[in-house]
């Protein structure tokens, strides 16, 4: 069997304008890096901002487990079968991240004859988005440290600098770190940390930014330290807002790739699906409805969190909100979820699957909930059995929803033209969209609609730290924002022990942290490692290139 | 007047395509980044490898001081000159670090109507080269702190990791920090500290590789850490030498741009002149002189320094020689070099200016013991007299080299067509280029070659700290390869204090450090910075972007 490298080196790929072409952008209006990527300049979007909007699907998924789901590889292979059925249509994503390319993961762009091209310049550099990142996030951090040094005008607490540094690297020993060692004349000593780059503020702000403008707002509006007096310092104060706006101007651009079969893909940041709101841009996505009639997107990790915040905080400040939402699962990770250990998901367990399927059903209401038609694709997997499949259509039809076969990752778009139907159908039926929460209400009403609503959780509680911060956040006056819940992907509840559908549990809210910036508060329910640690044998132990350029280890 | 970015921003750039046709590069070897920008792929090289070379330049300049001299506007104006004259050429030059372009220089590419554009892109992220060396310097110190987490098979010794981490940006606050705090689960607890970019050995490799496979090699060679028992652990042993040269895949391949003016110029890395060589690759001269008929590149710093190491280095290792070098010098410098302090140099002072001229007649005195013609390129200011002016080219002339007034800085290349006569006129002389030292030289007999020969010391003294490393390194086994001075750039001595042309001086080598990768022993006379501050208001407080995309703050 083939590796995704090199089904990806074997394929023939189309000229970017050819590609362009095809979502009626003109050649003067993309800005090539190499003849398979480019940037859509903004100037396209001028033109095209009267215009109207096409339709848009979200693809989600149940609950992710070590079975495996397939979210990006149903997004790209339900696009080329839209694609196929003579759609003009677009598939936005996310970036991937250099850490867990080089950690665990060795490359996230698709799988099997369902990804998208050059997926190796997708998976390492690209255009230099989340470098960009890097910099200007590492800039501020500098300013901060050197006005420090500099006698300190604004009274910062070093003790309370809330700006860390950030790698685009899995770096463990980076998490906590002492900085300004050496005397005095090599900075003022304090404790402090490395992030990962896709959990940097900034990296939601770029994805949640509408223009360059907003942008410049934004980034000013990030609170990066507290005063000895508690007064929250923002980065306009440091009086570099200009310069960090200016590192994101050609970041802020949307990229454009393709899949496969010549789909056009718009590829457009990734922010931490846990930490921040986890979904591609808001540009490239309202760009994307402006040039195609259908829309192919997705969010991070499990529908309870990633669709949740693709519908309350992404789609609220976008001002759109997608016409059907896909729900993968496959039946692997249904018997997971009922019970059955991974080394026996093989064989037909009808009560396992039973259990395991009251995941996918409460994300089937909560999509519901939001007012949203549902379609539930099946990923297909060799063992899966007619009675298994059966079962669990019946069940999802009779709550309403659709359900269909997938089988891009074996056969690309071939494999998605059911699913493409479904979805079709699915997005002419009227929906009624509304989000869960609205801003005015307090922190604890916003988070417990969302714990009630959609984990399914009795209630919520704030340890005693969460309430001091609950109550500095209300007296800053910065409360009135969406909130960015940062919670185990594995379970619906806030214990990634729980599979199926947990009944009968409390959300614990352990601290809440300001992205004044982004725009969002976000609530941490466990401990969220935001720097994650390479393996002992990480991916990038099986990468290389020879002289020819032919690569290796990238999958 | 004009600011920089103000002249650049009005300036009409043809389509980088054109740019290359004037070097008969077709479009099919070209990856576009952008209109205006593009990488030379490695295809082109095969077709041209095995045609004649053209005519090197080389642009040095006097010991720099305050007053400032201009080596990148006149290797600019001078290509541009040449360019008018018809010659079919080219200029080298080195990118520059985002460091120093947010803290006091606010951009580095030429200087009024002598730069290369666009040059907010060239200043800001460019073509990502920078970023790649921070993502493959900062991967190989995580692989390094994680081999030790898990495990530490190869007994590294936590004390005596070499390799640090690395930022593009001045942050004087991560010189010194302890890494892996915060218990078991977040690594080992060290000291380290992080360089600016520019300064890694992998910047100084990626200008000295032939290709990529070389560039796997020496990446591999790297010296990381040192065993418990005193072994040299290098890059190789932790098996991502694949992956770190895959992280350089577009990284080598040389940028081309262009000058205001239209002449194609070649800009690729740009290592720090003190603790690395200082000039741009070798790649991208090497494939400039194949393309063109002349090639002006340029090293950092004064002669002493940056030219001494382009060729005992650079050309070493390229099998290159230039055929004429350049010096520039101001009448105002040679005045500081003379005694007059910043405020006075309006005033004619020839005492002052023959005593400091002493410091440019060393430099003619040293390009000519390398076997090379000088052509003293004097860059012209309003209060330059015409008695001054006569006596710095009498002098000069007596010393058998030719002397030009360059103005390109107030009128492009028009304003350089006498110095490029001059460079034509030199270029047909005989040369008998020679190396200050052969390698299989002990490394005290090569410093001491150079501190005689170039810095005119009466000889060099080695401390106890230094000793030791000597004799370390010659029991590894790694003495023979050259020598990279890391010396003040404001004397020919170690003594920064020292202007004019001092005597009776000797050389002290704190330090000797391995770049068992790049291929060079750095030998540290003095306590060098390899991570500078930011200034009490950094350059970055004046940049800003406005909706339309207008830049200011650049210059």
């Amino acid at each position: 069997m083939k590796t995704d490298v090199e089904i990806a080196q074997e394929a023939q790929m189309q000229h970017i304008r050819q590609i362009a072409a095809k979502l009626d952008i003109c050649e003067d209006d993309l800005e090539m890096y190499g003849k398979y990527k480019a940037k859509i300049s903004l100037d396209a979007w001028n033109k095209v901002k009267n215009d109207k909007d096409g339709k848009l699907v979200l693809v989600t998924a149940i609950n992710p487990t070590p079975a495996g789901e397939g979210k990006t590889t149903t997004s790209v292979g339900l696009a080329d079968a839209l694609n196929k059925q003579g759609k003009k249509v677009a598939v936005a994503l996310r970036e991937p991240s250099l850490g867990p390319c080089f950690g665990l993961k060795g490359g996230a762009a698709g799988g099997g004859y369902a990804q998208v091209v050059p997926m190796e310049d997708i998976n390492l550099h690209f255009t230099g988005d989340f470098h960009a990142i890097t910099t200007a996030h590492n800039l501020l951090a500098a300013v901060i440290d050197n006005h420090i040094q500099q006698g300190n005008a604004l009274d910062i607490d070093v003790r309370r600098v809330a700006w860390k540094r950030v790698l685009d690297l899995n770096d463990r020993a980076l998490r906590h770190v002492v900085i300004g060692m050496g005397g005095k004349a090599h900075g003022v000593p304090r404790e402090t940390g490395f992030d990962i780059t896709v959990a940097s503020e900034m990296m939601a702000i770029l994805c949640l930014s509408s223009d360059l403008e907003d942008m410049k707002k934004r980034l000013g509006q990030i609170v990066v330290a507290y005063t000895r007096d508690g007064r929250a310092v923002r980065a306009d104060e440091l009086n570099v807002t200009g310069a960090l706006t200016l590192l994101f101007k050609d970041a802020i651009k949307p990229n454009l790739v393709q899949t496969l079969e010549g789909t056009p893909a718009l590829i457009h940041g990734g922010p931490f699906a846990n930490i921040a709101h986890g979904c591609n841009s808001v540009m490239a996505t309202k760009f994307a409805l402006k040039f195609a009639d259908v829309v192919v997107t997705e969010a991070g990790f499990g529908a309870d969190l990633g669709a949740e915040k693709f519908l309350d905080i992404k789609c609220r400040f976008a001002g759109i909100h997608p016409d059907a939402v896909v729900i993968v699962a496959t039946v692997r990770a249904l018997k997971m979820h009922g019970g059955l250990p991974k080394t026996e998901l093989g064989k037909v367990d009808m009560a396992a699957l039973e259990k395991g399927l009251a995941n996918l059903t409460k994300h089937i209401e909560n999509v519901q909930k939001f007012g949203l038609p549902a379609v539930v694709a099946i990923n297909a997997f060799p063992t899966d059995t007619k009675e298994e499949l059966d079962f669990v259509e019946e069940k999802c039809v009779a709550m309403g929803a659709s359900v269909a076969l997938s089988e891009v990752w074996a056969k690309g778009g071939e494999g998605g033209l059911e699913l493409a139907d479904k979805v079709m159908e699915a997005m002419e039926k009227p929906s009624n969209f509304r989000f869960m929460y609205e801003v005015e209400q307090s922190i604890p009403e916003k988070i417990g609609a969302v714990a009630r609503e959609i984990y399914g959780a009795d209630g919520v509680d704030f340890t005693g730290p969460a309430k001091k911060q609950l109550a500095e956040i209300e007296a800053l006056g910065l409360d009135k924002m969406p909130v960015c819940m940062a919670k185990t992907q594995y379970s619906l509840s806030d214990d990634p022990t729980k599979l199926g559908r947990p009944e009968g549990f409390r959300i614990t809210v352990k601290e809440l942290r300001i992205s004044a910036g982004a725009g969002f508060i976000v609530a941490l329910t466990g401990d969220i490692l935001t720097m994650p640690g390479l393996p002992k044998k990480p991916a990038a132990e099986n990468m290389d290139i020879d002289v020819q350029g032919r690569i290796t280890g990238l999958f």
